[in-house]
Order: C-alpha cells, then sequence, then structure tokens
C-alpha cells in the first residue's frame, strides 16, 4: 500500500497540474511535505535540460519565455517555466500574473507555469527555485526555464543552476552600456538583444560584441548574439537553434558528468549552508540583526559574542 | 590581576611584533585562543583605514603596496600589511615572502607584514583576513593595506571588507582587455594602471576608461584611474592622494555611521554561515564531499539525503 506522500509523487510523475502546484507551495513554504516528496522524486530526475533566462526589468523576458516555450510546445517537447521574481511580495502580484500568461496555455496540460517570490532575507530563494526545477524535471518536463530579473548575487545564483543561461537584453535602456551590468557578462552562454527594432539596436549590438570580447572563453564556447522582436515571434527560432548547438557543444557524456559532479559539489554545499541559516533565521529577526550590528558598530558588543548570541538564542551553540 | 590573554592583548595594543604576529598565528590555525584575545581588542578597533588592493598576478601589486606603504611611513603614519594569496600553500613561500619584504622595513616597528594563505575548501579565508586587519587595527595602524590575487568570488569578498578598493591593472597582458575581468570593473574604487611605462599604454588606458563607462556610480564616485609605475616610485604620490580624496568623499560622519552597519549587518550573517560551515567541515573531507556528490550525480542518493547525512556526521544534524 502506498503512502500519501507516495501516491502525491505518482501525481506529479504523471503530469498532474494541481499535483505539482501543491508540491511547489510546499517547496515555497519549506514545510516537512516538500523534502519527503522531492526525495521520492529525485530518481526520476536528471532528464530535463534547463534554461536559465535573466534581464533587467522591461527587457521583454516573460515575452520571450512565453514565445519559446511555445515553439518547443510545438516540437512536442513538455515545458516547465520558473519565474522567479525576487521584488514581487509572496501573495497576489506573482500568482495573479501566472494566472494571465497560463490562459494562452489553458487547455495544454503538456507546460506548466509557476512564479516564486522572495522570502525573508535569509537565502532560500535559489534553494526552491533549483527544488522546483527538480520536481518539473521529475514531472517529465523536458524543457525548464526559470527566468529571473539580474540585479544581484541571489539571482546569479539562481541561473547558475540552468544548463544554459540567456542574458537579455534591449536597446535604448537609458544610456544604453549602463544596462551592461558587469556580472551578467559573465554568466551568459547566449545573449539576446531582444526588441531589435527599436531605434540604436545596431549601434547597440556592436557595443555589447566589443564588451562580450572582455569575457574569457568557456571551455571553447564563444558566447553568440542573437537578436529577436518577441512579440512578433522573430528571431525565436534562431534562438532555440542557439541553444541546440549549445546543447550539442557541451553534451559529450564525459563533459556532461564533470558538469554535474561539480554541479553537485556546489549545491550540496550550498543546500547545507542554506539549511544551517535557514535554521537560524527562524531565530532571528532582520530589527534584531540591525539592533546587534548597530551595538557592534558602536564597540558595545563584540562581533563574536553577537554571533555567539545569535546561535545560543537559535539552540545551535556549540558547548566548549 | 591580568590574565595571559590580557597581558598579551596589552602587548598587541603596544605594537608588540612577537605578540602581533603570534595573534595572526592564532587567527590562521582558528584557535579558541584566536577568539579570546579578539574579543578583548574589538573594543580599541574602529579607527584605522583599510585599503584593498587587488589585480592579476604579475601586476606589481606587491611592489606597489611596499611604495605606498612606505609614503605613508615618511607622514609618520603607521602601517598594517596583509598579503592573502590563495594559490600559495600554507607554509613555506608565503613566510619566506614575508622575511624578504620584511628586510626593507627590518628596523621599522611603525609597519606590520604578514601573508595568509588558503586552507581547506570551506571558506574562512575572509573571515580570517577580517579578524586579522581588526587585530592590526587594534594594534594601532592607522592605514591598513589588504593585498589579494583578484581571480575568483572569494577574493571579492576579501576586498569587500575594505574602505577603499584599488584594481591594479597593466598594459600587455595578453589580449590587454582580457586582463580587464568583469568582476574586478565592479568592485574598483581607483584604478592603477601599473608599469605605464610599457609600451601599448596609451591605448589600454584608453579600453579602459570606456569600459569603466558599463559600471555605475557609487554615490555620487567615479572611479578614476591613476598611472604608476612602482618599482621607480612614480605615481605612488597620486595614487596616495586619489585615496584621501575618496576617505574625504565618503567621510561624512552620518555616510560612514550607514556604511559601518550595513557593513556588520552583512559580516555577522557571513561570520555565522563561516562558523557553522567551520563546524561542517571539521567533519567534511573533501573526498567524502566528492563521493557524495558523485552518489547524488549517479542518483544513487538524494541530495536532501546527503545534507542530512553530513550534517548528522557533523552532530548538527536536527531533531524533528
Amino acid at each position: 500500500m502506498s503512502t500519501p506522500v507516495e501516491k502525491w509523487a505518482e501525481q506529479v510523475r504523471a503530469g498532474d497540474v494541481r499535483a505539482i502546484s501543491r508540491a511547489v507551495s510546499a517547496i515555497e513554504n519549506r514545510s516537512h511535505q516538500a523534502e519527503e516528496i522531492l526525495r521520492k522524486l529525485f530518481p526520476y530526475t536528471g532528464h530535463a535540460f534547463r534554461i536559465g533566462i535573466t534581464g533587467a526589468p522591461g527587457t521583454g523576458k516573460s515575452t520571450l519565455v512565453d514565445r519559446l516555450a511555445g515553439r518547443y510546445r510545438a516540437q512536442q517537447k513538455t515545458v516547465g517555466i520558473v519565474a522567479v521574481d525576487p521584488s514581487s511580495p509572496f501573495t497576489g502580484g506573482a500568482i495573479l500574473g501566472d494566472r494571465i500568461r497560463m490562459q494562452g496555455h489553458a487547455t495544454d496540460s503538456g507546460i506548466f507555469i509557476r512564479s516564486m517570490a522572495t522570502r525573508g532575507y535569509l537565502g532560500g530563494l535559489a534553494q526552491a527555485t533549483g527544488d522546483t526545477a527538480l520536481l518539473l524535471d521529475a514531472a517529465g518536463k523536458q524543457m525548464i526555464l526559470v527566468e529571473t530579473v539580474g540585479v544581484g548575487q541571489g539571482e546569479i545564483e539562481i541561473v547558475r543552476l540552468a544548463d544554459c543561461t540567456l542574458v537579455v537584453l534591449m536597446p535604448g535602456m537609458g544610456d544604453d552600456v549602463q544596462s551592461l551590468k558587469a556580472g551578467l557578462m559573465e554568466i551568459g552562454d547566449i545573449f539576446v538583444l531582444n526588441k531589435a527594432d527599436r531605434e540604436g539596436a545596431g549601434r547597440f549590438e556592436q557595443q555589447l560584441r566589443a564588451i562580450l570580447q572582455i569575457v574569457p572563453e568557456r571551455d571553447g564556447w564563444k558566447p553568440p548574439v542573437v537578436r529577436t522582436i518577441a512579440t512578433e515571434n522573430k528571431g525565436v527560432d534562431e534562438l532555440a537553434e542557439q541553444i541546440e548547438i549549445f546543447r550539442k557543444h557541451f553534451g559529450e557524456a564525459h563533459q556532461r558528468r564533470a558538469r554535474e559532479l561539480a554541479h553537485w559539489k556546489e549545491w550540496l554545499l550550498r543546500m547545507l549552508e542554506a539549511r544551517l541559516m535557514e535554521r537560524v533565521g527562524r531565530h532571528l529577526t532582520e530589527s534584531q540583526l540591525e539592533k546587534l550590528a548597530a551595538e557592534v558598530a558602536a564597540r558595545k558588543k563584540d562581533p563574536y559574542g553577537a554571533v555567539e548570541e545569535i546561535l545560543a538564542h537559535a539552540g545551535m551553540g556549540e558547548k566548549r
């Protein structure tokens, strides 16, 4: 006889939308059940191709993701979309946005779309996103698109879990090159110049290519630039083609194994860190941290003592 | 009656070189005594100005640091130098290098030089460097120069603890712009073009200035470029002047307080993380981690179970 979690896991594997949704919610809430079901599902993961899509707000990422998803669906590939929005609060906007986005694919069971929002200051979003990608992988989604707003370190961590990272840019963003944040340049496997019909696209592409020369090659891969107009579905085929070329470039079995091993070594340490800090976070509010920092800055308390205080408070103090 | 550690702390505060050296060794070895003495010394910190110096190997960082230190000494300012070399093993090279470097200042008690090398894979170097900077601060060093090879995330963390960060570059490094690693561009408060008498310096400076336009301004500060020839002591005065201008720019009391508060909020969380991961690391070897990662990659084990295994092994498992 199967336990409720086993049954739930079966439903996820069968691609049941409600079962998957419940599991994502469990992951977001860091509930005990989330880990239980993920452990059941883990043996069935490792088959999906994960594409990270990042870029500043307003570059048209969501439209691009939708078009790319549509193209994969036309090829009978199943698709999972995880949209990470660190700026939105947990309820309201994100969920509503999902409903609107889902409408275009309402009758298509081969696609699953879900937004994740940031909660608390002690990390965890990258972890939740990684877990959700694993879940969708186990649910049989072949292409997993993880979309995030590229601004800080946290977002860079999120896209680093992808097999291939797209950086989306557009011409005419303020001072043009200002939008080419240095950190973004290093993580892109493919650069997408969206809204390519806008004025200044040519000049922008030139600047982009010049700056891309700074970025060191990785395993013989030189990031290409693809022009798209997502709203008109232009350039999306070329983009999908570049993704395929990238996939083949890194697709050799022994290369894949080495990458997987490196990935899990890093990811295990991150999970450890996230788990320990989460435990601390349960007992430490932002204002408590602020107060302690102020006391340390004023030299009323030393940082070692402050750290011990936090750990003791969290029941994680060390006996000497 | 004062305890041995109290006496030791007194000696450090008096600038005793042997006492300081012993304390740095204690920090490197993460000995129990290190924390004890740092707690005693912490109330006397907060007076030094910390300058981070980073750049690729061969750019002449060490010579530049020595010249800058010499200039500060000529102004009767006391100096502490912490040289971080993540690539060198713990013993031998670094220590020997210190001896050679110290010779030029052998009879000068107003300067202290120490190298730190990386140990183990679970962080800790940024922590040790930060602690050493605090120690030298308490020892009355007015200018603390933290020198590190700018390559990875860890080194960037190290310079981030500085009040002002210099990025050292030189013309003719391979393909020129290749040396301008994107990550480095974002952390520099001042860019130093060393070996400026070399061929191609003009063209390199042009490229550098073009790329610096990408970097967003921070609190109204636009990073200047200073040309130096450290071996001939040229440009060092101009560099020291730019550092003073920077210091004044960010020197307003209320700005300083806000920066200090932000610094300690971040640093407390980092210390927490480092302490917890260090505790894990005491029970986890690199090969154990590698083995677990391989098992996870092969789907023989799930990552949640692997993390629990590591925590249980470290005596940090959570009771459910």
